[in-house]
């Protein structure tokens, strides 16, 4: 079943919604930021993925200043419409410190 | 590099970081939802997969009820130290409508 913009649950999460960026063909995990409806619709719009920082407080879309723009080849969103997945062809690292993943941590076990 | 529990920065999102959970062998992705302290002391306790739930107020396990839980393998932490995957062997569906997994919808293009 398809969903829309509006049946995106942003008020949960105070306007944004978490969105997990998924490489399409390896299935890795690269990232996890926020979206509000606007990045989000500026991500359909675009084809390359926009988020909001919650840092900058500002739209941005990932690759402005590296260059390491991520193609947005699908759109997913969960149960309760509430989470998002950008399934992604990346044109370089997804991580700000250069690694490919920005999952690039274990948790030591204990 | 190894990070620990105490690295967590739970601060930012009043106690509870995200976590993507993955099906470690399929690399789909299960859900997403959150956890604090606690319930991922819990996790690595006792290698079943435990939250926050936000609708509830309480902690919980995957599968308490259902019996469908999910064997933590790995807890991977990303460069921030704000978002958690479990990677994890799921015992049945992950998503509370009985679909495989809760990210089963598309987002309609326009």
């Amino acid at each position: 079943m398809k969903k829309k913009i509006s049946d995106i649950d942003f008020a949960k999460g105070d306007g944004l919604v978490p969105v997990i960026v998924q490489d399409i063909n390896s299935k890795e995990v690269l990232t996890l930021a926020y979206t509000n409806k606007e990045s989000l619709e500026l991500t359909q719009k675009t084809g390359n993925s926009w988020f909001w920082s919650r840092s900058r407080n500002k739209l941005w879309m990932k690759g402005e200043e590296s260059g390491n723009i991520q193609k947005v080849k699908e759109i997913l969103v969960d149960c309760d419409s509430d989470a998002i997945i950008y399934l992604v062809e990346p044109t370089g690292p997804a991580c700000h410190t250069g690694e490919r993943v920005c999952f690039h941590h274990m948790l030591e076990n204990k």
